[in-house]
């Protein structure tokens, strides 16, 4: 059992994501990184959902802390009766799979899973199951990864021999896989990152990661993808998904709605890359994420406006499939409006 | 003489956006605004036209910093002959009205303004023509402020008399103006302002004037303006103009093209309010600024990125004739189609 694709970038690295060892899950803390490199320490489960609620980590992220919070609820209850250390950790995967709204269906599957081996090594005499939870983490990120390399070899596969990329937010390791794919198949590529406030995903994670894997890489403020669209030429837009409904709708970082709109008037593909999500049939299920609007208003931490004014701030949008060009998975690249031919199968349920 | 509109909001006073007094041009620093304030003091027409190009004032603001500079130029050669005080203002003019290139030709016409009232009062026996023109400057001023009222009454009417409307950047005057006849016109609008990165001007600035003004203002990143169309309603995006070209084509700050995108795709109607540039027949002729590119990866001076990534920062962008629904004038609203119907006069060169 390997912990992680060795030859991604560092920040990739699947410790960097989140790690159970020693009663307690350390994660890297995403908001302050590459400017600051550090760690969120969790002490019980119940830290880990408040830091996956406060965004230390973000896209797969959670789900990764979320496996590895299981564990570190496993060792909360260690050495207890078996029916009292499954109540305990049924408890955890329902604090834990509801830490944010929105992706809580795609959170459900992977505590259901931890829980599932849990009760299995429990069954079979186990006391203190963390171990065995962390390696069903570790092997669900693995199942994870291996699914994601095929969607890059697609995704990749749609880039020009030589042109410029538009991202979204930090897609995870669909950025890094999808980089190391481009090189693999000779793609010269530019990457330009729109920023992504308020946390600068964009400009802190997606560019550091292609600067450090040798791309030449841009970043933009969020109001100027347009402008590059216009004034410097994209080959193609893509993004990775929160949820994608059967219905083909894509529920993305706010702002994959607004560029997906440019895009189109410019006649730019847009790819988004992941799976339909079983949970989602349409998009009326999906709920969005609204967070504390006064984030808005400042950046860095440094104010930007008068304190006294409203700010407004939902976690994602939505992008209606008429302005999706396709979707990548690892079974191939899927128009948004025949996601029903995609198979699920166990593992269909991460991104 | 009177010196500025005395109900509009405290920043948009007249000492708040330049004066010339006792040798030195004082300017309002709407790069910290109202975070902070702060005046920048100028002791010479150099350090204003420095103090234009590093963006200390911005809107309007640098027409009425470069008549007070030309009081400041005036001022540092008093005393000195006719023909001398004569050569020196025509250099000064050169200096001051070239500071920043996409704006040049209407710099041009106001440092003209000031050089003819300078000649007439030196021709006329004054040795120290300073003072001239600084009325010159106010007179200017209080010209397009009368305009600007103008086309406020127009820009209000479109307003439903109860929505939403949303702005781009700070258009100073005309929001200041748009607001108060909003008031006068019984029109119970919301203000959403984008925040306009990197300098977050609608963030600081709009925002502020609409809040001092009684407005339900509510702030929001530049990922957010479509998703903000979808999910509140908007009925109205509008913005003034750094150029406005005879063929209908908007220059303004970047970021106005995206939201015009996204206006259209909402069929949200776009009004830009100013006036037909006489400098530029065509949008051939105008040159976009490109700026310090490494000013995208900071906000507020936190850097936001590897410091070794690229950034890219085009002041302003070209939003074509096809997303804008009207052009707002003080002479009513134009299709951007029919603008040589506009009537230019000699006070036609300001927005």
């Amino acid at each position: 059992m390997e912990r992680q694709d060795k030859d991604l970038a560092w920040m990739l690295q699947f410790e960097n994501i989140a790690w159970y060892e020693d009663g307690a899950v350390r994660i890297l803390d995403r908001r302050v990184y590459p400017i600051e490199i550090r760690k969120v320490e969790c002490r019980s489960h119940h830290a880990v959902a408040q830091a996956i609620r406060d965004m230390v980590t973000q896209s797969a992220g959670p789900y990764v802390a979320a496996a590895m919070g299981m564990a570190l609820a496993a060792y909360e209850c260690r050495g207890k009766a078996e029916s009292e250390q499954l109540e305990y950790l049924t408890a955890a995967a329902d604090t834990i799979s509801h830490a944010r709204p929105t992706t809580s269906k795609r959170m459900e599957n992977v505590t259901e899973a931890c829980l599932k081996a849990a009760g299995e090594a429990l069954a079979a005499g186990s006391d203190d199951v963390s171990e065995t939870i962390r390696a069903c983490a570790v092997e669900m990120n693995n199942v994870r990864y291996a699914r994601i390399g095929k969607t890059s070899k697609y995704l990749a596969g749609l880039f020009p021999s030589r042109g410029a990329v538009m991202t979204q937010c930090f897609g995870e390791t669909i950025v890094g896989m999808m980089l190391r794919e481009a090189k693999l198949q000779g793609k010269d590529v530019r990457v330009f990152c729109p920023e992504t406030r308020p946390y600068f995903q964009g400009s802190r994670l997606t560019a550091t990661v292609a600067h450090d894997m040798g791309f030449d890489v841009t970043v933009i403020t969020d109001n100027m993808p347009a402008a590059v669209m216009k004034n410097e030429g994209i080959d193609i837009f893509t993004s990775a998904a929160d949820v994608i409904s059967g219905d083909g709708y894509v529920v993305n970082k706010v702002g994959t709605y607004q560029i997906a709109i440019a895009a189109q008037y410019h006649n730019v593909p847009y790819y988004v890359t992941g799976s339909p999500d079983a949970g989602h049939p349409t998009i009326d299920s999906v709920r969005i994420e609204m967070r504390e609007p006064s984030f808005v208003l400042q950046a860095m931490g440094t104010p930007t406006a008068n304190q006294n004014v409203k700010g407004y701030y939902p976690a994602f949008d939505i992008t209606p499939p008429d302005l999706v060009s396709g979707v990548v998975t690892d079974q191939g690249v899927f128009s948004p409006y025949k996601l029903a031919d995609y198979k699920v199968d166990a593992t269909g349920f991460l991104v």
